[in-house]
């Protein structure tokens, strides 16, 4: 049999990355290269506590089908905490679970985006959504990351060039894989330009709760008067990833073609976690509980600076962080990173290459990415000092 | 600000019997209309027993993230259990678990199906599935279901008349809506007729374990030596629709591009309800568990099929069940079935009207679904009584 399939697919190359991520299970391989929630950050026993007493009192409520937008108190208590706590969302939108936020990105692409059309994304993004907007034959359009968020010169320029573009995808907050966060001046512009050209902003911000110094800048969403910013938000840094439980805070309108959308896509959201995080964020000390995250990832994430500080700068330089997971380091400009990840591997050190997180991954890049909150600080250390001990022989 | 929705989303049309099932949730309303398995059938405390030795002996591997082709010891188990029970699955394919069935109808039109290209469906077939389907801009053709399935003829000739189909879909076991099984003969041909026009067929199984009288037959993909059926089967009517655990047995090549579809989709299914599902039917008695639904959905049918010879035999005709949830029934030709639905809604009585089911929602029908799995003897009772006090009015 030959199969015959879709242009969007057929378009889906095989991941550069693919090579990397493949070394990060070997036996002895210390893997810098994931994203996921530190062993500690769970909060195990109270979803043991949760899901034991719903499946005692009510347990049909958690096991039958259920409705498309999601559970109603879930939906009602996220409306209410974004409103009080972070200006996000009004009477004009409407808030949806997903099955994590990687179906926000697919239901916004295929209810918003024709194939061919366009996606602004930051350069470097998220790799999970890039191949999301690929996967329904978007385009996507780089825009420079700087220290402070994208270049809005460059913004300008390619939303003026590009009348076809949909939406601009944005991570603002300790943006994956870059560790920046956009500024508040920044952030007004965006949405000031997104306004003027007449294109959606997605707002993707799994990190935001994760701040462990400085302040809090607000939601693009909170200067959301005209309609025009799709929020995405998640359970998956802050509660558990294997539950996928997230929601988007979307202009009504938006909101119902996502409904649709998702109806064909899974039907409904797992019911059973639905239901489990509601109970963890309306009847638990949820403030505390996200305190204790902060504390578990800064000791982390300074450890992880401290190291890099010892071992590797000057000849790697990187971007401190005030929040998230990762941390983005630069090659010097000669250095063949492709080749420094690879050899990095063979001393069984997995790091992903930047070029990885590109709108063109062909595109020449000297950065890589490290994530530090699924090793151990023996594993950083372990790691860190290869990766110095490497570059030093460079 | 006026959105731009894509073409997929624009040409959704708001389904014709939303109408009614918003009447469902009214008070006082006996629905007929539903599709869910009875509260009966959940094995809950099961459930309740492996979530909490789960979440006591190893919390982190049910709530970090988990990898896109599902938990591998339910891939293995059902991959051996579909080969050993029923021939279905070969060296040639692999298993994706997925977030419900619905996920594979999905990821299998966005790999395998352009805009605008055609998939073969039943007429009538699960609307789920059809609003999936035209959810990626694919065209719909219908092909008449007869009492054994299909028509044959009618599958040649538009095979033979539409060079672009990429899909045939079938549900070959009490399908739904019209609750008819694919004769044995009709499905050896209908895998000749797609191998003799190089199209796949999409196997959708949810009912085939709830058989309560009469001989089960083979699956289509049992015959699959070409590589050209792709299996769907799911936990959601033998264990629990809120978890949403599904998994789809397909060639190699086409596994890999669902695999990368689903990535993009919800990086993985849950994977709390993975392990669950996985523990359930390997370290309990699932046979006995499926001999238990049979029973309670064999007595439901039974009382159902009684209460219609009882209140609206011969006005109202319907085919006589062996399995599955759902019983479709016909009014006199001269009847104005939407009508007659209205009516029952006035009456009380949800039922969900049969051009809801066809690929082209505007064509006329004559008939309507029944659920009996839901409701309660009581409910049942009064919802068919009621309609067969109305169709002695017509």
């Amino acid at each position: 049999m030959e199969y015959h399939f879709s242009d969007r697919v057929s378009n889906l190359k095989p991941s550069a990355i693919r090579e990397i991520f493949k070394y990060a299970s070997v036996p002895g391989m210390v893997s810098l290269s994931a994203g996921n929630p530190s062993p500690e950050a769970f909060p195990a026993k109270e979803i043991a506590e949760i899901s034991a007493r719903i499946l005692a009192e009510n347990p049909i409520s958690v096991l039958q089908y259920s409705v498309t937008e999601g559970y109603a108190p879930l939906r009602e208590h996220m409306m209410t905490y974004m409103r009080e706590n972070h200006r996000t969302g009004s009477d004009n939108d409407d808030i949806l679970i997903t099955t994590g936020a990687q179906q926000i990105m697919d239901l916004c692409t295929k209810a918003l985006v024709n194939e061919r059309e366009k996606i602004i994304c930051e350069a470097p993004s998220f790799i999970g959504s890039l191949n999301t907007f690929r996967s329904y034959n978007a385009r996507l359009v780089g825009v420079t990351v700087e220290h402070d968020g994208m270049n809005m010169e460059e913004l300008e320029e390619k939303l003026r060039a590009n009348p076809d573009v949909r939406l601009i995808y944005t991570i603002p907050n300790f943006q994956n894989p870059s560790g920046v966060t956009m500024s508040l001046e920044k952030r007004r512009k965006l949405y000031a330009l997104a306004k003027k050209y007449g294109v959606l902003i997605l707002e993707d911000n799994p990190y935001g709760d994760l701040r462990y110094s400085g302040e809090s800048l607000p939601n693009i969403k909170s200067f959301d008067t005209d309609g025009i910013v799709i929020y995405a938000g998640s359970f998956s840094k802050v509660v558990s990833p294997g539950m996928r439980v997230a929601y988007t805070i979307a202009p009504k309108p938006v909101f119902q073609k996502l409904v649709v959308c998702k109806q064909g896509n899974d039907v409904h959201t797992n019911i059973w976690s639905q239901v489990v995080c509601d109970e963890f964020v309306t009847k638990y000390d949820f403030n505390a509980h996200l305190q204790r995250l902060r504390d578990i990832y800064a000791q982390k994430a300074t450890f992880c600076m401290e190291l890099l500080d010892q071992y590797c700068v000057p000849k790697i330089t990187y971007h401190r962080i005030d929040g998230g997971l990762f941390i983005w380091c630069d090659l010097p400009e000669n250095a063949d990173m492709p080749a420094f990840c690879r050899e990095a591997v063979q001393h069984k050190v997995c790091v992903v290459p930047g070029n990885a997180f590109l709108t063109d991954e062909n595109a020449v890049s000297h950065s890589f990415r490290i994530n530090f909150s699924t090793p151990t600080d023996e594993q950083l250390e372990q790691g860190i000092r290869t990766l110095g001990e490497l570059i030093q022989a460079y």
